[in-house]
């Protein structure tokens, strides 16, 4: 096992549970990234760190809490999974610049700026008019270079993102999207993003999520794999990861939380549809954790390189999480 | 400098200025444990911790947070003053016990059970009547003992401090206050309470505050060291350091809201009087931080060793620390 490469996986939003821990070890995911917040306030996502608490309190011989690149490597020596936390909203936040260094303390590491819709900071991609980076957005974005707080604009519109990878003094992330050119969904990204992004020292994870699949639930693995090995062309093989966007085990009312929050009475359905509201079916080549294996061997048979696959697998997040996570005064 | 002994401040609360963290460095005080909240609730508390980030950032040659015990050796080393967080009453966890491990995260070291009232938890020294520490005491204890957050029982009354010593695993602490031998205020402590506190292995700050003095605010240096030597010989030199109480540049509003809080419309006058309402004047060998060094030259002509006034001025309280800040299952 020690041979296999590092994996890490950008995005996650399962029901968790030991079942899920388990597949996860036998996956031999040694990180993930979780969404602890949509919608949520500040106590509200304090609460959920509360809930975090208690299962590593309760599970500690598969999981731990991830606050440093070195978590990845003491939870692959100790056979657990590094759990990484992110806000897929900045309602966390509220209103409060001083609450960025609180969050990133309780172990925030990733923040999108907006999600979907206008937001304090920037534009969602559903909006029509995408005014870019607004005032207090501006003094986050500097706040969250200065704690090491990745800004994450997987949601985000276009000129908002374009904007972000400007401003932001340290590389960005879109921990969860797909290429454009390859399903041309309003969640996926732009030739111009992507590159841009690349050229920042930026990192884009493909995401699973049907929704951002050509061909959705009967997308095929090795078109996909065909897809990664075009993305690497267009922004760099260093600059690329997964993000799978895996929603395990929820109820269909979690995901109309995700796409209406408090912020509207009536039902929005975002990437779905009234006659399809809920969570689409995964491809049958990824249901689960323990699929990774499979999706790794896609890319050697999509022709990457050893070094190549290694990279995509999780050393490029590795890297990134290096040069990310730390406040910027200090040395990593 | 590097040959004066640690000295450590165990309870301030101050009107925090560039004016007093100078005061600090000049009276050489490597780390001081400050109060944060006396009746605030969880999101106020936040509020405080964002207050302190500010302070860490704009006077980083002055002061730093204090995490760990380490981090008061990493203060000295930096001619800085390492900055320990406590509560002197348990609203910050407000019902929720999951907020212990989360405030301890953010910084918490030091939380009261109870301020002169009955709280959820125990009991205070102003209460007509003592039933102990309650359900939720005891489950806070065990969680308090679990996360590294220590127990203070200076405000709170007899038989709840007692319990409190008896059913926490780890040493607690009285961090500010005097024998009632000496002084016999309500707020200063009985024989019984030193000889446990010592036996158990825990810690009495003593009090610089006028009301917690024999002779309030003409009380003279000597007798306050005599005192310290009678202590010591109660409860052991090992287990006893300062705790100054010292409330400088706060005005009268303060303490009103320290006696006050939000739990009665009328004016309580706790250890004041409607004739003497605000805060006391410090004896005159004591106004603020820079008059430590006059302090180890009393407990010197007092009769201590060289090596006890090392204990007393912070060695002891370092030693705690190393003791008591870390979760119970790791190793220090």
């Amino acid at each position: 096992m020690s041979q296999r490469p590092i994996r890490i996986d950008c995005l996650q939003y399962a029901n968790w549970s030991e079942k899920i821990f388990r597949q996860m070890r036998k996956g031999g995911v040694d990180a993930v990234h979780v969404t602890i917040a949509y919608h949520e306030l500040f106590r509200e996502t304090v609460a959920r760190f509360e809930e975090w608490n208690e299962r590593f309190e309760r599970w500690p011989e598969l999981i731990m809490p991830g606050y440093w690149a070195s978590d990845v490597e003491e939870a692959r020596r100790t056979d657990r999974t590094a759990i990484f936390f992110g806000f897929q909203n900045c309602s966390p936040i509220e209103d409060d610049i001083g609450l960025i260094e609180i969050l990133h303390r309780l172990g925030a590491r990733f923040m999108q700026l907006s999600y979907n819709n206008q937001s304090l900071l920037a534009t969602g991609c559903y909006e029509a008019e995408d005014p870019g980076i607004t005032r207090m957005g501006r003094e986050v974005i500097r706040e969250m270079n200065r704690v090491g707080l990745v800004i994450d604009m997987s949601h985000s519109a276009e000129r908002s993102t374009l904007e972000a990878i400007d401003l932001s003094e340290r590389p960005i992330a879109i921990t969860h999207a797909n290429p454009s050119f390859w399903h041309p969904a309003l969640r996926n990204k732009s030739d111009d993003v992507l590159r841009q992004l690349g050229r920042s020292g930026g990192m884009l994870g493909f995401s699973l999520y049907p929704h951002h699949l050509s061909g959705g639930s009967d997308c095929r693995l090795q078109d996909f794999c065909d897809m990664i090995a075009r993305t690497a062309e267009l922004m760099g093989v260093e600059r690329i990861g997964f993000g799978s966007d895996l929603v395990q085990d929820q109820p269909d009312e979690v995901v109309e939380w995700m796409r209406c929050g408090r912020w509207t009475k009536r039902v929005d359905y975002g990437e779905g549809s009234r006659d399809a509201p809920g969570f689409p079916k995964q491809p049958d080549w990824f249901r689960d954790n323990r699929d990774w294996p499979g999706v790794e061997k896609g890319l050697r048979k999509a022709g990457f390189s050893e070094e190549d696959v290694v990279r995509i697998m999780g050393g490029n997040w590795l890297a990134f999480y290096e040069k990310s996570f730390r406040p910027a005064t200090r040395a990593t």
